[in-house]
Formats: C-alpha cells, sequence, structure tokens
C-alpha cells in the first residue's frame, strides 16, 4: 500500500512514515482525529501541472486549483506562491481566497447557480473571470456588472456531451447535466450569442468538465476535438474568436492498489498533441488553454489518522472496528461507496490476516469508512489507524453531524509543520447558537 | 401535499402557509435558504409521546429525545420545558444540552464507540446514564468512573436480532451491525456478566433499537417480546432484574403522500398491550419503559425553504431546477435517495404540469434534492422553492461543501419567532483558519 503516493514508507521497524515522519508522533502532538497534509506534494504537484501544461499547451497555460477538493486558507497561499490560478465556487471560498491575499484576478468563479448577491460579491471583491453557467447568469452577471460600472470577464460552460464512462455521481459533462449549455440542442450556441450581445461581459471563451478520476488522455483528448470543433463553428457563425479554452478537471488519483497507474505529465502532452493537430484541422487561432486540477493535486497529499476504539467479533457474522471519526469527517463511503486503502501504522510488520469493516462513531448503520479491510488480529483499543489519500473531498465535505467537531489541517513540509486549521470543540459545536 | 402535516395549509389565495404564516414575509426578513421549525408541532409530540406511553407503560415511562435528529440549544430548551430526556451521542450534544441549561441527569449517552476522553467529559458534566455498546466500553466506564470517585448508571445495547425490512443504510438492530451485543451469538449474556462484576458502574438495564421509520407497533412488538425473554433469561442465569427496558427509537413519518398514515398513540398502546402479556408470560417485574423518538418529534416540524435560480430546460432530456441550497443543507438524497414533497409555495394554485428535477447548487452533480418533481411551467429565478418534513437530520447533518455557510434556524410558535441558530458568513467559513 505505500507505493500508492511516494511520501509513504514502511521503516524497518514496521512503522508507516508520511513525508518521512512517524504518525505516533504527530497523533501525540497533534490529537485524532487529525488531517495531514503532504505540503511539498501539493507543491510538486502545482509545478508538475504548470511545467506540463506549458510545455503541452505553450506558456500562456494556466493550471486552475479546484479549490472545493480542499479549501482553507492556507491552501490559497500555497497557490499563490506556485503562480498557480483558481477555480472558486462559492462567496465561502472567494472569502477564504482573499483572507490568504490570493490575487482574485487569477481565480475563475465556477457554479451552476449564482445569485445576484453571489454576483455582487464577486464583483466587488475583484474575482477575475466568471465561467456562466447558463442563459440567466449570462444577463445577471451583465446586469450586476453593469450596475457596478464594470465589464466581466466571461467564460461559458459547454457540455461536450461525453460520457466519461466513469461513475454517474461525478459525471459532469453529459447533455443530461445540471451544468453548461449542450453542444448537441444547440443550446450552446445560443448562450454565445446571447453573452456577445449583452453590454457589460467581454466573452473570452469556453469551459467544459468531462469526468472525474480519470486514467489516461483519451477523455480529454475527445473534449479538446469536440470543444474545438465547437470555437471554429463559433468563428464561422458569430464571427467571434475565443481566446481562452478551459478544459476542466478530473484526472485521476489512486486511492487503492487495484487503480491505474499512470503518467500524468506524458497524458498532458498527449492532449497537447491533440490539441495543435485539431486548431491546425479547424484554422483556428489556438486559444490559451486552461485546466482545473482538485483532487489530484492535493489527494495524496493527504492522509487522516484515527484512534481504534471498539473492535467487535461476532461469531459468524462480520468483525468490526470503530474509529474515532467517520462520515462526519470522510463522508465519500456512504455517499459514493468510495474506496480507500486504511492501514494500522504501527503494526505494518504484522500480518493483515482478518477482515474488518472500518466504521465511524456516528450513531448511524451507514457511517462507514470502508468494508473489507485486511487487518492485523492484534488490531486493539489504542492503536492508529490511518486511511490514505484523503486531501480531497475530505475536510471539504465535512460535515457536523452528531455534533461532531472537525478534526485540525496540519501541515508538513521540509520547513517543518504547522496547523492550517485549529481543531474544534465541543463548545464551538454551538457558536452560532441563540 | 399539504395534508402531509396538519401545520400546511393552503391558503384561498393559493399560498403555502406554515404554522399560520406566509412563507413569503419569513424569506424577507430572514432570507434564504432558511429552516423554519414549528415549535409548537414539536411541543405536541413531546406531550403526546409522554402521554401516550405514561398511559402505555405506567407514569415513568419516559421518551427521550433523540437529539441526533436536530441538536441546537434552544431545542434541548424545549426539552427541558417539555420535561423529555434526551439521547445524546457526542460531547457536542452534551455540551450544546447543558448551554441549554438542560438536566444532564436526564441524558442518555449513546454511541458506539466512547474514548476514554468522551467518557471522563461525560461523568464531569453530570450525564446520568451510560447506554455501553460493547465490553471495551464497560470497562471503560467503570475504569474512568472509578478515577472520579463515582459509580455510572449503565444501560447495555443490546441486539435483539430483529430485521426491521426498512432500507438497509438504518437497520441497526439485526445482529450484524456495529452497533450492541447480540442475543443470538451469547454476547449479550456475556456483557451483561461483564457489567455485572465491574466495580464502578450500576447496571440498571437494557437498551435496543431495531429500525427507522416504522409506521406500526409490530416491529416495537417484536422487541418487547424478544427483550423481555432476554431480561427474564438474564433473572434468571444471573439474578440480575432489570429496572429499565429502553426500546429505542425509529416511529416513522410522512416525506411524501404515498408515506403511510398511522396513529401514533394507538400504535405505542398497542406496544404497552404486548409488553403487559409480555412481563406477566415471563413472571418479571415490570421495567421502566424508555423510547427515543427523534426524527418523529422533529422531522414535520421543518421545512426548508429556498430560492430558484437556474431553470433549465434541455429539450429531449430533462428540466433542471437549481436553488441556492443543496446537498450541503440536505445531503439525504445524496445519501440515501430520501424523499421529499417540494412545491413552489406562492403558486400552490397553479398546474404542476412539467418534471424537474431539483437540485443545489454545489458543483458536483451527485447534489440533488429530489428528482421528478412535478412543478408549475412559470417557474423562474427568484420563486420561493419549499422542501417540507426536513426538520429532522437536515440541520444536524449539513456540511460546509463548497464553503457554502449553514442556513439559519427560525423558530416559529404561537408566541411569535426567534432566531435559534445564526445565518453563518462567508467569513466564518474560515474562521478557524491559520
Amino acid at each position: 500500500m505505500h507505493d500508492l503516493c511516494k511520501n509513504l514508507r514502511v521503516s524497518p521497524e514496521g512503522r508507516l512514515l508520511f513525508h518521512e515522519r512517524d504518525l505516533k508522533e504527530l497523533a501525540e502532538t497533534y490529537g485524532t482525529p487529525l488531517y495531514l497534509f503532504d505540503e511539498d506534494r501539493i507543491r510538486e504537484m502545482c509545478r508538475l501541472y504548470r511545467s506540463a501544461m506549458q510545455e503541452a499547451f505553450g506558456e500562456d497555460a494556466l493550471p486552475l486549483y479546484a479549490s472545493k477538493a480542499a479549501s482553507f486558507t492556507h491552501m490559497y497561499r500555497i497557490m499563490k506562491e506556485e503562480g498557480m490560478g483558481c477555480d472558486v465556487v462559492s462567496r465561502g471560498e472567494i472569502a477564504t481566497a482573499k483572507n490568504a491575499g490570493f490575487d482574485l484576478s487569477r481565480a475563475f468563479y465556477h457554479s451552476n447557480n449564482k445569485t445576484d448577491e453571489d454576483i455582487a460579491f464577486a464583483l466587488q471583491c475583484g474575482v477575475g473571470c466568471f465561467v456562466a453557467d447558463n442563459e440567466e447568469e449570462v444577463r445577471a452577471v451583465s446586469r450586476i456588472a453593469a450596475s457596478f460600472g464594470k465589464k466581466a470577464r466571461l467564460l461559458l460552460r459547454i457540455t461536450p456531451g461525453i460520457d466519461p464512462h466513469t461513475y454517474e455521481e461525478v459525471a459532469t459533462g453529459k447533455v443530461d447535466s445540471k451544468f453548461g449549455s449542450a453542444i448537441e440542442t444547440g443550446q450552446a450556441m445560443e448562450i454565445c450569442r446571447l453573452a456577445l450581445s449583452v453590454p457589460a461581459v467581454s466573452l473570452e471563451g469556453f469551459h467544459c468538465h468531462v469526468g472525474s478520476q480519470v486514467f489516461d488522455a483519451d477523455v480529454f483528448c475527445r473534449s479538446v476535438d469536440v470543444m474545438v470543433d465547437f470555437l471554429a463553428e463559433v468563428k464561422r457563425e458569430l464571427g467571434f474568436e475565443a481566446s481562452v479554452l478551459d478544459l476542466g478537471g478530473g484526472w485521476g488519483v489512486r486511492y487503492v492498489h487495484s487503480d491505474p497507474v499512470y503518467d500524468l505529465r506524458a497524458c498532458i502532452l498527449t492532449v497537447g498533441e491533440t490539441f495543435r493537430r485539431a486548431v491546425a484541422r479547424c484554422g483556428i487561432k489556438a486559444p490559451r488553454i486552461l485546466m482545473e486540477p482538485g483532487r489530484s493535486i492535493v489527494a495524496d497529499a493527504g492522509l487522516t489518522l484515527y484512534t481504534v476504539g471498539t473492535v467487535k467479533r461476532i461469531p459468524g457474522y462480520k468483525n468490526y472496528v470503530s474509529v474515532n471519526g467517520g462520515m462526519a469527517d470522510n463522508p465519500r463511503f456512504a455517499l459514493y461507496g468510495s474506496a480507500y486503502t486504511v492501514c494500522l501504522p504501527e503494526k505494518m510488520a504484522e500480518e493483515a490476516q482478518d477482515t474488518y469493516s472500518v466504521v465511524g462513531c456516528c450513531c448511524e448503520s451507514g457511517d462507514i469508512i470502508q468494508e473489507n479491510v485486511a487487518l492485523p488480529a492484534s488490531v486493539t483499543r489504542g492503536d492508529l489507524l490511518a486511511v490514505l489519500t484523503t486531501g480531497a473531498y475530505n475536510y471539504s465535505m465535512a460535515s457536523h453531524y452528531n455534533r461532531i467537531p472537525k478534526p485540525p489541517v496540519v501541515m508538513l513540509s521540509g520547513e517543518g509543520e504547522r496547523i492550517a486549521v485549529r481543531r474544534e470543540t465541543a463548545e464551538d459545536m454551538f457558536r452560532y447558537d441563540e
């Protein structure tokens, strides 16, 4: 399991090291449950995206960190220092990026449903570009920008009609989607016509997002072909030449050993070749390319540490290991049945011979972290338990179900460690009560 | 749809009234999204449980409000005033109840996995009774109570091995459960023997919880038979006579018109008859009966108000209505595919002829509130949209996914209205960031 990411290693003493740190020490310092992040891994992935995209698409290509994967102040500081753009989806994310001193002119504001207040807030904060999902939003952005005496930069979200063959819940590029305007139905051309006609927006180009957990170049290459054809059609039909094409996110991450290994840089270069061929074929000016990696920047930079409580063996049925966290800090098994790799960091040398359901402490049967986990028979109250690859959509999706406070976020780097988000207390649970 | 609960009515002008209040006015005063609670309905349900249980089981019978359904300070004030007990499941719930001035000697502490810190906290706060899930917990409670020089009152959570025929995620009384000790495997008797042997606990009796969304007396009657048999067996085998039997929660609530109508009082009286027969048959002293209603106390006392944003019609595919909330404030469709009744409160007189997917504003395809909702064709940006029966497991399960602040909780009663939980702001989203 320690080959999931190079920040994992088992010591000769049979202990799991994360970013070369012993997990017991970190648990003793910060308590459990605990979200750990390998800041160096995050920075490495940012650099990989920037350099691969520049090589594939030209110097002006830019990755936008899809901050919904993990959004807190220090994350935007990292993105600022690494020269990344950001994809933000709410006033809360915009406010957090602003709190970090992130240059919001490099922020692209997504969401399928921006209220008038959302749009006004984003304009006041100086968000660089709106990604408009639909016609009502184009009109609203123009109307509100005009009232501020501004002209808003705009991309239009287009659904290219590609089925990414990933699981349904995260498939967002199909025609039947709450997101965007479909090419197939003619609605994409219509919204483009609208965006060119309203007074206070400056249309720059188009956005699409096809899948999630994509492990090869194929889906992105198909997107590029469909979208470049669309750009050419828009040029022919409306005389508008897009200067920006945002290909969205979706690059995959290995949660378990059976997930495919792939070379992200090579895949991006392959997409770049497809892009150049498509641009040449269609005779359009090459637009600036954006991508929106989120999960692939932060997922394997994260690890969650728990402490084992109850170990329950029901003869003839099942074994259960309960930990002091669960669906409140990681709802992804409850929501999607997501796979994770689970281990006992202090007992890596022991044979994992029995199978357990690893469950949380919420009063709910569905509060499961992972089913069918092989763990050593010696597992007992007080053991540390690690869930790997939890950097994406764990902290960001965490709830207060059962009034369980959120764990802290601690960042590890070559320069030391820092608390990025402090641990919530029982008293914080009624902070907003009156 | 307005027959789901008597706190709903459509005015002659075709507007939905909730607790006789016009929803547009409330939306204008408090903004949307907005969690509304009918405090009078909550109190009515508390009184119904108290009186029905006393009639069925005797004067000492007590309903414990299962506060995980909706936990905030004012809710515990209501429970205090209504003479209810409480079922709490975490330090956060205990701290909130304490903040409300709730008498914690009337609190029963559940959870399948209490840490040593949890147990110490509960003892320090004066929580009345522990419901121990497993042997490790019995030992831990005794050890920690001893260190405080106290003796902890204890119930043992038993799995009676009944399949409630409700959906799997909420079935918690089967043998194969993370909760409790099974009678079938002999583990229930073993844990009872243990609890009688450790020094610093005072065993009072047993707890079981079988299902959720139960619409008739049958499941509870079967539980009573199994549990009373078990009490008799424990008396024979260990000489211990239980003084408390907690039958758990699970009484159903109507979310949609097709959910069964049932008479809760009559059902409880039927369980009471079964109980008296079982006690007589087994020749044991009748224990005090507790029940743990949560959902049935608060669900139909709740209603969530949203504002419609994007309305999207994809010819040949689907229609979407997006609102300014979603899986962050109500994750139950995303988690369980839960059914809800959805309507436009200002357009109740219009024919609901088209079908829509009602979706949220999160950047996620699975962010759906309800599929196949019939709404008037005039639905448009700015309309109010109500989701009914959201009092249970909506606020309590809410997340900050996409850094979306939680809506406020506003209580309506004959004496007026009050904010029970204030609206979170964009700035609250980084309150704990460092």
